[in-house]
């Protein structure tokens, strides 16, 4: 069993499998509470009439809000003693995941490797989400660096596991009964479709927005991600930043959130490709949202694939970051590369 | 289409009409939200065997709380850049709306006015907001000082429209279900009905409520309200405040729910005939309410509306103020003009 | 009728019954709410296949929300114009509290006695809350020292009642359909059940969270407790804490919640035998959880009664604090002995 002080490096071995505890029932409060905590208007989650027009049963929860709570799920075993969240791969949503649905998650570790300074190692997982009928509805692969409980220890056999560049499009899970062009101009506010994006395209998302203490500790609450960095100021204050750290995840939905003005009509999240958080967010600090068009793959008639890179930045405005830079100034904190499911015109 | 960044004085015409996007139902946990962030107790709202004594046929959604979210969908095509908002004038409540309702907006304009300095000019606004069964829920009028992108250009012809000063009795709308004396002292807290009140009498409501950051900006993200004003530390910093504004409908809201006590019966807002926010509201200041009686009309034999003005105060008890009068002090914030519907005795 | 300003010392009689106003339906928005504001994990209230497991016809309401609001209900007239929360005794959870359930809330005084100063005076009063079919889902005793009117007024004939110094386990309440092992390891992450625990084993939890002004304010709002030291900065100012105090039930539901490792499988409150608030807990504070059990009864072949004792500390790890000391050190804020239900092996 778990201890309660969590797992260091040393405990993990690949191969090991982990049933996380804890599964959550999504409610409408979840919902509501993700809009007012983001600012999110991604329409089909809104929006029942919306939902409906597309076919959906009911209104389906925000894409970033069930990718939140598995998350949280795995904090206790994966990264309770993480130093750092490193990247995210070949993360899919496979089901749409609806009101008073319940997850649960599980994970299995698929690489290790200590790092040269033999005081923490990385550790690879591959992490699966289901709902109350066991049926799959989100996958991710992520590496963690976990702190070892004893730094003279010897470093166990690297595995550093194969994991694509980016999600392919026909790995892409497009509900069946998807009507997509039941997402109307007059209902998004756009008429800026699928076809209407190039490759390259930069979009500097207008909006701005602050985050204060309560937005990202409410929000990582509601996720039950319980990793200390982001609650407990008592703790943090002895930390190299001397206060609390944002949860990334929280930076991710506030600005996909924010990039809502350009890409209103993107109806979901189908994966992530690749993502990292480049620089810690603190409260205080002002979000915005900068996105790249970067592949476009047309997936049925009525549906496109718009992979895009999204970069999230804390105060500064979008125009000032360079996107083609190697090496991106300390202001950027996100770099994400996804894929968003779009009507065709 | 509309500019990522909004219009502009420039280019609105009278009767130009707009189709708001991003419809949104509501749901419990906007019901919950609301009585998080306001502390509002009106019990038609909160208590379904109220909500059902009084003939509802489920739970009615607060009145405040529909004109927020029908609001916060016009802001990005009338408000977006706006310097200030005026007034309100006409708003009628027409139709109750119940969890599960998903709300639409449309406006229309019905006048414009450039200020003599050509910087700015003044936006008048009808706004519709329908629910899913396209039946009129709420209509009101609003003008507001908008930029204009360039001083240089010429007037408009100013068109300066009729409003009432306040909403005839005759045009309240009672639902025809309302069994008003549903409402009883011992659910309340109270015995004091339509037929206590007296015309001038001044109630200072005793409790008062600090605002923090997270309190406004969670409400006004909550209401998908994008105004720049209420979210962006970083483009604020530059203002004249130098900080974030507090929506003036959180403050609506808040000054409603403190009056409260002494206002126990009042079952719903039936209009607001004008209302001004007279100086800003930040984080930090701590609200009160004061009300005084400006007229009373029977509606029925259950039923009487009463027209109060509602003071909302910053950082000074309410004892403090007099209403009458004719330049209020700077920590008046709030000068709201509407009536109520409460049961008689 | 409740002056607006609440009742004093002076106006408490042994006997006076209260109806309580403003009965409250709890919805799926005010439990999302509760886990946002408190990271609570406790599983039947949080996985419907959970509390499906374990037979309950709907997922439970956490104990402790239903106590916080009930508990709402009865501040306008019981502790309005309170100096200070003295204690709880007698608390017994009834009957579980679901989802779109509405409570409302009696009381009676069932003691009087002025304080030697003839400045204040403590109240004792008896609580009780029912559900829409006037069930009654909650009972408890608290005293608290009231402020009075005139200093100079005769003390009233003291009566002090006799309350249990814990609730005896015949008494605790055992939904009669619970099956108690409908509760896995799986799910809870832990095989720590009622066999495991010892007498006098002391758990220091390992979670820290610090709160901020919009945490405990926006929960106590939620509960609709309109105690003013929670909210009115401007009134705190003059106090001697210069600031808002958090309300103490928000410290009580933070540690429980913290209290999570290490209870897994604690699946209800069944009651408060005693608490108090040592100290009071304010915006930056952090707290953490320790706690000691007090005493195990056995209820039937499936379930165990775990009393024990949580200590909420701030600003200190929870291994510090000697929870033998008489006399506690002043970071410690609560210290409350209550009984949880907990599944046997």
């Amino acid at each position: 069993m778990r201890p309660l002080t969590g797992y260091f490096f040393e405990d993990y071995r690949v191969g090991q499998r982990f049933v996380h505890a804890t599964p959550r029932t999504i409610t409408a409060g979840d919902v509501a509470l993700y809009i007012g905590l983001t600012g999110a208007r991604q329409l089909p989650h809104c929006a029942k009439t919306v939902a409906t027009a597309l076919s959906h049963p009911d209104t389906p929860v925000d894409d970033l809000l069930v990718f939140h709570i598995a998350f949280g799920k795995t904090v206790p075993d994966v990264s309770y003693n993480a130093v750092a969240n490193l990247g995210y791969a070949d993360c899919r949503f496979l089901q749409p995941v609806y009101v008073s649905d319940t997850l649960r998650c599980e994970s299995e570790v698929i690489g290790l490797k200590q790092n040269s300074n033999g005081k923490t190692g990385v550790v690879y997982v591959r992490s699966n989400a289901f709902n109350q009928n066991d049926a799959l509805v989100l996958t991710w692969a992520r590496w963690v660096m976990i702190a070892k409980r004893d730094a003279g220890g010897a470093a166990p056999e690297a595995v550093v596991p194969t994991l694509p560049q980016s999600v392919a499009a026909e790995s892409l899970a497009i509900p069946p009964f998807l009507q997509a062009r039941g997402l109307t101009p007059s209902a998004s506010g756009s008429d800026r479709f699928w076809d209407e994006f190039t490759v390259n395209q930069v979009i500097d998302h207008p909006a701005g927005m602050t985050l204060d203490e309560t937005d990202h500790t409410l929000a990582t609450k509601l996720y039950q991600n319980t990793a200390r960095v982001h609650f407990d100021l008592h703790h943090m204050r002895d930390s190299r930043f001397g206060r609390r750290l944002v949860y990334g995840g929280h930076v991710i939905s506030v600005c996909r959130a924010l990039s809502y003005d350009g890409l209103e009509n993107a109806i979901s999240v189908a994966a992530i490709n690749a993502g990292s958080h480049l620089n810690p967010t603190f409260a205080g600090d002002t979000l915005y949202a900068k996105t790249v068009v970067v592949e476009k793959t047309p997936l049925n008639d009525d549906l496109g694939a718009l992979r895009v890179r999204l970069l999230g930045i804390k105060n500064a405005e979008p125009s000032s970051i360079n996107p083609a830079n190697p090496q991106l100034p300390e202001n950027v904190v996100l770099d994400l590369d996804y894929t968003l499911l779009m009507p065709r015109q």
